[in-house]
């Protein structure tokens, strides 16, 4: 029968994260903690107190020291890690290096392994994915990829630019995605391993943007002339956007848990204000206008809370899930949004300043909607399926 | 660990109801489903058949012939039976009698039990529960009772109006909420068990209103000099809200499976619509504004029926669960009535029409957003929770 | 400069219409108002009344008796006769007979009108207008059209079903739409004009559907072998598709006229109840949830009113305003909607109930999201216009 | 009747504005423009430029040089001007100088005009307005004030914190509103006019917002012993509260004005960007999802544009609009922040960057919504009204 209780060593986990998390709190005012992310000064400060308290890098393979954690373990870990913007950077769960590590693991083979995963699984390195480019390159789209890998098969020389590159900046290896022309041939797309630094990968600008919980925020990287051979390609040639779905379907669900976890500090710090902020007589909680909001937070949690652990589930149960994931993306990113949306309301001129984490947790949330698919890719996938005459009814009886 | 998987047997019983459902479909256009719900006499011929199925009433206790559901198994079986608005009457456990079970079982006497339960659950009889009071009278605050039972703490003569009481007409007794004076002093609100017919109980009208569901309507009833002593109280004098409390609780959740169900019929109606119906050159479901619409249905379908599982979970762990109750009768009939609402969108003119079963059903979730308390009284009932100084975070570990 | 100002004569005129309309409120209950909307004889009756008072049809041209009302007059005219649902039945400025004598007065010869606009303009009989057809005909894209009119060019032989057709029962004439076809080749949609009854013409059922405020409701009109002449056909050959655009542009402001009344009406109701029905120790309408809801209604009220204002002046102008008109429908039948949901929600179980009027109100307002097209046909002519490389910014300076 | 031209006149004057934003638009990325809004060198060099345009403060009365324009007419002025960020600044027509200008034009001594108003209605200087405190202090509530005048009636010595003071940094005068205590008597709260710098005020801090449009963002004030007299005081003793009110009318339809322009500009990016964005085929503006979004904007834009040009009219027949001003706040802010968040999604990944204004304008709709009153005030503002028994129907006839 289904069932929602968690097991006491995964509550005592999280539980542990989250007094952890409190430690690191009063990170989020270090001068270090920039408008484009911590700095991995900072970062590597945090990854030595995660050490030190046992909790760096728990969802990872035992085989690099982790705890190899299922999914649903994540749900709860990551969580309780998001409660800070700080906590998945000091944990090392957070993107795009939770995501590549998952990557690699699925489609590295040894060599790879030992070069690239182990060092990162173990937070000696970062890493970066270098999918999306500039209009009218790959965006949404992945198929639009204007980055092009030209060569004999055994050779290539990749151009483009990447754009919205996280953690470009000063990340150890890059997974590389480009059109590869094989000898004149479209070949589709491929993933390359690259380690960084390289001559011919130039990290051009960082780009100003909304969200700040990234480590070294989002960078224009351009490539110009880099030499890969067939060892550097990842998996197989012309798999590429087939890897991007294998990474992006539990990626997703991991912001979805991250974030949940931000979502959750920003309520309870409305809450706390409505408790005490009095207006006409009496503290706001007790307007009812304050007072549904908040009950609206509280559903939206619930909901997201929920749905984040069925896709966790189904992912546990060896499924696809990328009907589930989809649908968790947007749901979750729109409940959550709602809930930081309401919250700097809630808190009024207060909630727009960095006084409190809040305003920059709605910026995130603001940038969850777009990351990883914005909602209208996974509505539209969605309403393929749906449409389509093989899908049957979504019915209770499963 | 949490898990979403149903049990074979749960499968099966639900597979069971859902080919039974399909076999009654036929009666929704009978002459006798009328503006006021299913006559007696469609009633009765629908029980006979879902008992020659072996499906009548599943969910009471095996002391009378049914099979102890659980919460969660009610959860499947309740959706499955919703699928057409006349199966919860054919299958014996719609409101009021479902929750009218419920709470016989909680409180009433060995004696009660034997006189009413047991007819009522082995569905010869139907009930109804006279709480509903006209303004200024009793709503959704209950404690405006204004129907007065008077007596000396042995016999008391009860008089008032009582309005909106589903199923009134026909019912073999009554669950009767009265303001109780003893020697002059408030003694609070109690619950009496009254036989129908009885002279000084009369239905004066039936009410017209937006929904048709359940059998016989909604009666307004003239109570005027009803004599009832102490042996007809059900539970203690004085506890009438609390007992109220003990039947809503699991009352709500069971509206939301049942119309968890009604709205994924209307769902799966607008799809077939959608993928034949043409315009602009295309099957509508192929026009990206209809396909978002069921990608909105399938979240909201998703949504409502992992919170609906969640509130039966919590009810079968013996938790109380009035603000999982409060939170699922919110999060579910706002989700069932979007998605009804974009059905009869979608069916677009044909929407509108009782050619297909949507419009009611659309009809139905408008009445379900306000029955059993309005989303109103449930956001006041979880703010003042939150803002309560003893409520602590709802985060991730519980 | 743009002024919101009503000159004296327009508020004298309109205030007049208030009067009288709350002197044929009682008539909602009359039992000839039913699910099919009210009869002939309750029309008649009605016509009568607004005939003695001097506001019979005040809109039509003062050649039939009117007072030729621009498109901002008749929106303070159709709101105030809108305040009942039986108001623009009684003022005979109802649909669907107030766009076919538009549409006549646009398009129809000196004969027709003589025959045709000239009874119905004196509201001696009624019309209807046969465009919609059963799925996959002619629905909101009417280029689907399934009905033919197939002939040599002088007589045409018509046959084919038309369904939804407002008031085809008891009309003196049809507005026909079909599909011409001469000599074998496909001439476009052309509308004819038939006096009814005729034998060829049959209406095969009445339709039952969630609006009822339509006199003698929504038929299904079956078509055979209906002969027509060229003399029949309303302007030209082949082209009915752009006098249907010719009809609609301001029916749909006329909707969005008297159901801003109907919304007005439901709201007042709403404020009423919410001063004086108490719960939890004050009148509802001092809880902020109720209170809010009340300033929402207000809000969308105001912007359906300033929105119809705007789309009235843009026609008075002289302008196409399919934009405007488009715009008016989308928005005002969503607010109005979203007004009435709310009046529903205020009034709880009395909401529901057949015992304001308000019930009724908002199952006109669900019909009103579809009738005339429904929201998504407008959005998406708004889009492709907006999207257009030739259409430039909407900005301030027009 | 109703009208909505405008005289060709405010289209020319308009027009200009137009042209000369296109100019200044480059200054957007001009290092002078930080996270705390322009600095007072860029705000000199903008003034600057519109001077010698002819385009500085047209707004303000002729006696200072201005055109002593109507609402009505700064409803087409401010709206041009808004569609840059630095319009209003460059025009000296921005947020807390305007509205200062307002209230000093309303309430200032002839003295104090010449001293305070004529250089500031010049842009010789800029001003601030010091009324919000942080909590538990004046907010939402202004009668929280905790700063205190204490003195004898001729002369006071202020003390308190203000917080959130736009403007405040750099700020030849400030408008200080403290609670008057006389003798040890409450005399109610009083506006202070205090000539900048003064040993007694210090800015403690810049405030890190979400928003950065104004010029030296926003600043927390210490106020320590500032003496006062009876002559710096604004009006009469006792009366301040009643001139914010005096004040923040008209200054939030001020904001409907300009921020109408800056959603406009996204508006327009998004429209320009979704024509040329491939993704799945063609044009993301051929895709439903994002061509409705675009409709809603047009909707919303219409919408906002209609109820900021009812409440200017309404203004100048000479009403308080107090209700009309509360509705055009609620509106208006919602519906440009709606515009902005779609803009934001339309533009995906480019969105959430600073390479386009339209993230800067997401988060200054995001701060509109609470500035000058959160939406919350002004719906129970309007429910109180709504509700009061003399508040009569709000129907067509005005």
């Amino acid at each position: 029968m289904f069932s929602f209780s968690t097991p006491q060593p995964d509550r005592e986990l999280a539980g542990a994260i989250r007094i952890f998390i409190e430690s690191i709190i009063p990170f989020e005012k270090d001068s270090r903690n920039t408008s484009h992310g911590p700095t991995d000064d900072l970062r590597r400060e945090l990854n030595k107190l995660a050490k030190d308290a046992g909790l760096l890098a728990p969802h990872v393979s035992q085989r690099y020291g982790g705890k190899s954690l299922t999914q649903m373990q994540r749900a709860i870990v990551f969580e309780a890690a998001g409660y800070s913007p700080l906590g998945p950077i000091a944990l090392h769960c957070a993107a795009p290096d939770e995501g590549n590590m998952h990557l690699l693991e699925m489609v590295a083979s040894e060599a790879q392994k030992e070069h690239f995963l182990r060092p990162l699984a173990t937070a000696q390195v970062r890493s970066c994915f270098a999918m999306t480019e500039p209009s009218p390159g790959a965006g949404s789209d992945p198929s639009l990829l204007q980055t092009t890998a030209t060569g004999d098969g055994e050779t290539f020389r990749v151009s483009g630019r990447k754009w919205l590159i996280t953690g470009g900046e000063g990340a150890a290896f890059m997974i590389l995605m480009a059109r590869t022309i094989i000898e004149g041939r479209d070949a589709g797309a491929t993933m390359f391993l690259v380690d960084l630094p390289n001559p011919a990968v130039k990290v051009t600008r960082l780009i100003d943007s909304m969200d700040s919980s990234f480590t070294e925020g989002h960078a224009v990287v351009d490539i110009e002339n880099l030499v890969v051979t067939k060892d550097d390609v990842l998996g197989e040639i012309g798999q590429g956007l087939r890897y991007a779905q294998v990474r992006l379907a539990p990626a997703r669900l991991s912001h979805c848990m991250r974030w949940l976890g931000a979502a959750q500090r920003a309520h309870d710090i409305a809450v706390e204000h409505a408790r005490i902020r009095p207006a006409f007589g009496v503290p706001i909680g007790q307007h009812e206008a304050v007072g549904f909001s908040l009950a609206d937070n509280d559903m939206d949690l619930h909901v997201a809370r929920l749905v984040t652990m069925h896709g966790a589930w189904t992912l546990d149960q060896g499924q696809r899930g990328s009907m589930e994931s989809s649908r968790a993306k947007v749901i979750v990113s729109e409940a959550l949004f709602r809930v930081a949306d309401r919250c700097v309301q809630i808190l009024g001129g207060l909630g727009l300043t960095a006084d409190t984490v809040v305003a920059q947790i709605f910026r995130e949330l603001r940038a969850f909607r777009i990351y990883d698919g914005p909602s209208e890719t996974h509505r539209w996938a969605l309403a393929r399926r749906i449409v389509s005459p093989k899908h049957s009814s979504g019915g209770s009886v499963q």
